[in-house]
């Protein structure tokens, strides 16, 4: 295990009515500037209890904050918050809210010329407006921790960034907000948590048996409430540990002292960019075919996670990690979610324009042992074809 | 699962050489009262990485803490800390050295007429001065969470409180501290963190799917481990990994949302008031005869844990639950901890006085389902003999 420094600052608010604890820990005088998507909200009830527990704040709100969030929407919502002199930002939503509201609150306070510069790293963040999440979607694990993912639509490109003054001060965990998510939505909340986990766990053993046996309670956990949350919309106890699931799989913790990879959300993250797939698409076509290209790299893994995970267990290695793969797969077609970029009508020429995208970028040594050139990008694309 | 609030504010500094890292947590201008036990930190080269660290910082220090720390001894603390005028505490130390800091802690601003009352509720904790915590000892979790024990030798009391102002700042927990460790201790840190968890995960099921398969994770990590460590003391990744495992089982992750029991702790605190037995050894006489006598109650848990934990599957509910139980001891025996009164010499007289002492501190209905009252009490000591 390597060193580490952790702490999670977030205050996690879970449970059934939790929306209205919001009041205890937005300050009185706080002018809030509630951020929210395409209106959803205001379908469900959530806005209506958000705007019940904020009563005597000075309130405003910036909504239409779409999936993989703009900074084109949100220097629109920049100017909403200087004319009102908001204070504190009340997020509510899935990760993209989430996301569009953290960059929000580095760019508010920023005086250089272009905030985007924060988020290439040209300019350095030194601090942040105070931010507070309500979750409506599991699967970023957003809501408590300290990194976004922005779209520069102008420039196309989809970038990350992270700082430890973007940890919402809380984060409200209520099932009941998710209830009326469309399945395509829970189901790539599943994934894209499960993809999460695995990009801090199929590296390669580093001694991190807490970690490791974290990692793999995540992956059967989502295993088994995924499928059944999209079933039986009205259970409960799956939705509420499908929600505590995605948040653990993206706090920190599970990554703390061992390597991790995240070579597939980068790959992911371009075919986005280019095509508009929606994120968790991208990675479960990404994934899979990353496992098989990668397979000699990530043996001991892989098999690891072939039976602590599916229960695989006896035959030769190969047959094992085969089987892990297929059954990844299966797990992702259970959901209604492709595999294959011909699944979402993608042809070979997807494989030029990415390798291009990720040379672009500077993406060219990803992984955990920086191996994933754009030349090894071009295998992993050809074999999810 | 319930609904729960949940933040844990404590910096884990982890891994070899973090104790010089301390000085970047504490304030430049603290005046640092260093806290410690026996005087083993001086034999084994903490101390000193200690105070190489707080260069430049005014210094004061008591040493001394015995295992189950004493109020009086505390109480000398206050004055070395007064004297001293000091407004920074750092615990270098186990379980007990941080737990009576942590008295400290809240006995030194408080200005009533006897800081016991902080203890026993008789008065409210209103604040804590600042602590930091460098663990020597993995056991009891004390280093990053908001509990601790208290033993009042003149009332022949032992008795826990909590309050949210004693999480440390910041735990240091560097694997190379714990190498000088005599193996009774590793075996009774073992025992203490694997217990700690069985608090929290022998119940009654919840629904807590993630919290469930965390404390799975710890169990099986410490059974792997534990008996590592004690074999091959230079096993630096099984010490990595049993320092990790222990803060995890009591930092308060695993508990969130699920009923918790610590009836065990609480007839084992008596017998360690009453008799001195190691708070370990005491856990491990009181834990499998709770689980035979409680098994109706816990039935549902008890099958589970048989199965996941130790992989006990097929046959009638009765016997794996019996398999359970007995691998449990074994595993304990396997540490050269007692797993019953007979081993540490105590008999038949054990049972009624633990029962008075139960009663006189009105721990009357323990369990997570208040079910273990004095009587239960009484035939799961009568099945410990």
């Amino acid at each position: 295990m390597k060193s580490f420094s952790y702490i999670n600052p977030t205050r996690i608010l879970f449970g059934k009515g939790q929306i209205a604890a919001i009041s205890k820990h937005i300050p009185e005088s706080a002018r809030v500037l509630v951020t929210y998507g395409g209106g959803s909200i205001k379908a469900n009830g959530v806005y209506d209890q958000v705007m019940a527990a904020l009563t005597g704040r000075s309130v405003m709100e910036f909504g239409g904050i779409e999936p993989n969030p703009r900074y084109e929407t949100m220097m629109r919502a920049a100017d909403v918050a200087r004319a009102g002199k908001a204070d504190f930002i009340l997020a509510v939503g899935g990760g993209s809210v989430i996301d569009g509201s953290k960059f929000l609150a580095v760019a508010l306070p920023y005086d250089g010329p272009d905030p985007w510069d924060l988020v290439t790293g040209k300019a350095k963040i030194r601090g942040a407006m105070s931010l507070g999440a309500v979750l409506t979607l599991p699967a970023t694990g957003s809501e408590s921790n300290c990194g976004a993912v922005i779209t520069h639509q102008g420039l196309g490109a989809k970038v990350p960034f992270g700082h430890p003054s973007v940890y919402p001060v809380f984060a409200v965990l209520d099932p009941e907000a998710t209830r009326s998510l469309p399945s395509r939505q829970v189901a790539n909340g599943v994934a894209d948590a499960f993809v999460h986990v695995m990009e801090q766990y199929l590296t390669v053993p580093a001694a991190g048996m807490v970690q490791d046996a974290y990692a793999e309670a995540l992956l059967k956990t989502l295993i088994a409430v995924g499928p059944k949350t999209l079933a039986d919309p009205d259970d409960m106890d799956a939705r509420a540990n499908l929600m505590w699931a995605a948040n653990q799989a993206l706090n920190g913790l599970i990554s703390v002292g061992v390597p991790q990879d995240w070579s597939t959300h980068m790959i992911g993250h371009e075919l986005t960019a280019l095509y508009g797939l929606d994120h968790a698409r991208s990675l479960t076509i990404v994934l899979p075919a990353m496992m098989r290209v990668r397979q000699e790299a990530k043996r001991a893994k892989l098999l690891q996670y072939a039976e602590h995970v599916w229960g695989v267990r006896g035959g030769a290695e190969d047959t094992r990690i085969g089987a892990a793969i297929e059954r990844t797969e299966a797990f992702f077609r259970s959901l209604c979610l492709p595999v294959r970029l011909s699944d979402v009508h993608l042809k070979a020429d997807v494989v030029a324009a990415v390798e291009a995208n990720l040379i672009a970028h500077g993406m060219t040594a990803l992984g955990e042992d920086k191996a994933v050139t754009p030349d090894v990008a071009k295998q992993v694309l050809t074999a999810a074809l």
